[in-house]
């Protein structure tokens, strides 16, 4: 197959910083898309795949999955989109589009495994993995490219891509409408879009924060109420009160309670922390009020659409901070610190600087 | 307000033995039934309330909340049962009837808390906790009686106030059909009423065990599958197959293996173990197929008549064991080795021997 060099940035070595690359892109498939990258956002996965913190990273490794821009060329068989839309592309690129999950429009949950948009087995190169967002361009089959809304600002509209579908894929699928009480754990990227989505679909919206130095930005964010989770007496005033709390946080923690501010058949869904309870889940919240502790991963692709149109509708985005492509190494050490606010989104026209 | 004293089985101390006790009932009120008790189940909770393993026990105790037999008086505002009825009597004998819960029928969720059938706040008697099953007599609000289909086995029928509607009410609420796929954690009291009402309502059922020893019985009682847990070829040949995992396991133990059996969506839903996972709960089963674990308590008065009435329907009753009141403590013991198919119940007529 013939291929295109391109520049990106990545990573040769988990112990390495980002660096200037050149990649190779495959030409235009009949059914591809090519886009040239305006923007990307900066998601923890990024470093973490950078750094191989969860094993099975392939070097080089280019992430970036939080890409908006415009397109350059479209296959012969490309029917929906047109040169020069404006598009975006998430975490995923490819997946088997037969199975169950696939047949539902639940893609993130292919039976044979989807395509990540970067790290992700790629069907046209055997010795590498796809290459993500932090390039000039990429090259997407058009099944798996969202359409932007124009009325959006381009950069803060890219984390909407990863932080946005991830948090509002558990708020429709447990059906938040305006009669919901929705309680957000952690206040990041995924949090601080939980907080925007949720208010968007008319939800009462409560954070739950450990300090108070937070209740302002939260409020600035439209969170109706904000709770202490270190105060017992604000805990108490909460008890049996949420439909769903979306909980944010990447780290373990202790979720019981939480578990025990849910109404009857209320459910606590995880976005954030992937790996083991170590200690403490009760099982009693769950058995005395018919709670659920779950799991959501991003959204399928139509699911996606409807997030963009509907943020397009109600001109949501993310609060970002826009850096240069050679900045990436200093905003990772920053984002270790939780010191952005509340994403970074990489100017891609800097890589030809 | 007058009483009457009766004959009873209970316990005056967490270490005594269970023996011939006198308590005394309430007399008929308006709305209240007095029912000559034929029959009364065992359930696991009699005994950890006689023993105070969970604390909070008020001695004099006397368990039993799976509760048959027969209208002996009515009060005056009784209008839905009469004199001679088959009535049973479930976990619960009063709630506040005014909370959201209780006006959703989920009685088993009253905010204000349900008044249990045995070691309950009884409201009419400030001293005294409420006195259950193992007795002669027993005087409940006409809310909290159900109706007995008169075609069942008394005797078999018993288990079906707590075993049965226990497993029945996760069954209902998450919507098993001749369509699903369902799980069976254990095989007691619990899990062999989960698969009777499972198989009842046309799912093709499945069994985990941990040894191959109860495959034969799990047949007998209708299941299609039986897989062995610690075999890890049989656990890879049920991987994302579940809709429902019903979890009767009354101690801590590894759900990780059982998470990945669901489906995308599906629900392991908790109704035996009341405590801690010390450790091992992971978030990935959840996140990558977007799966919950949950717990279920009892049911609610009016799901519990459903149940009756569709194991009327359908001739479903527990495999039981008949002794008599005196022989309560040697099978406290059986019990405790799980040496019973599957419940104990006992024939009150022995309390008069």
């Amino acid at each position: 197959m013939n291929t295109t060099k391109i520049k990106a940035f990545g990573t040769q070595a988990a112990e390495n910083d980002l660096e200037l690359l050149t990649i190779e892109r495959r030409e235009v498939q009949a059914k591809d898309i090519e886009i040239d990258i305006y923007y990307c956002g900066v998601c923890h996965s990024d470093l973490h795949t950078a750094r191989n913190d969860w094993g099975g990273t392939v070097y080089p490794a280019v992430p970036g999955h939080e890409i908006v821009g415009k397109i350059l060329k479209v296959g012969n068989e490309v029917s929906t989109f047109k040169v020069g839309d404006l598009v975006a592309v998430g975490c995923m690129v490819d997946s088997c589009r037969t199975c169950n999950s696939c047949e539902q429009d639940l893609e993130q949950f292919c039976e044979n495994g989807f395509t990540g948009t970067y790290n992700g087995k790629d069907k046209y190169f055997e010795d590498t993995r796809t290459f993500g967002g932090y390039a000039e361009s990429v090259i997407v089959d058009e099944h798996f490219v969202l359409r932007l809304p124009e009325n959006l600002d381009m950069a803060a509209a890219a984390p909407l891509l990863c932080a946005g579908i991830t948090t509002w894929s558990p708020l429709k699928h447990w059906n938040v409408t305006e009669n919901s009480k929705v309680a957000v754990v952690g206040l990041g990227g995924l949090g601080h879009m939980a907080i925007k989505l949720a208010k968007g679909l008319g939800a009462e919206v409560t954070l739950f924060s450990r300090t108070p130095g937070k209740t302002e930005d939260a409020k600035a964010l439209g969170t109706d109420h904000v709770i202490i989770s270190t105060d017992e007496d604000q805990m108490k005033s909460v008890l049996n009160k949420f439909d769903l709390i979306i909980d944010t946080v990447p780290y373990e923690h202790d979720i019981n309670p939480y578990m025990n501010t849910l109404t009857v058949n209320g459910t606590l869904v995880l976005v954030g922390f992937i790996g083991d309870f170590e200690s403490a889940v009760s099982t009693k919240p769950m058995i005395y009020k018919r709670r659920s502790v779950a799991g959501s991963l991003i959204g399928g692709i139509k699911e996606t659409q409807e997030m963009l149109d509907f943020c397009g509708e109600k001109n949501i985005v993310s609060d970002i901070e826009i850096i240069k492509m050679q900045d990436i190494n200093e905003a990772y050490e920053r984002m270790l610190k939780s010191d952005v606010k509340y994403r970074f989104v990489i100017d891609m026209k800097s890589l030809k600087d």
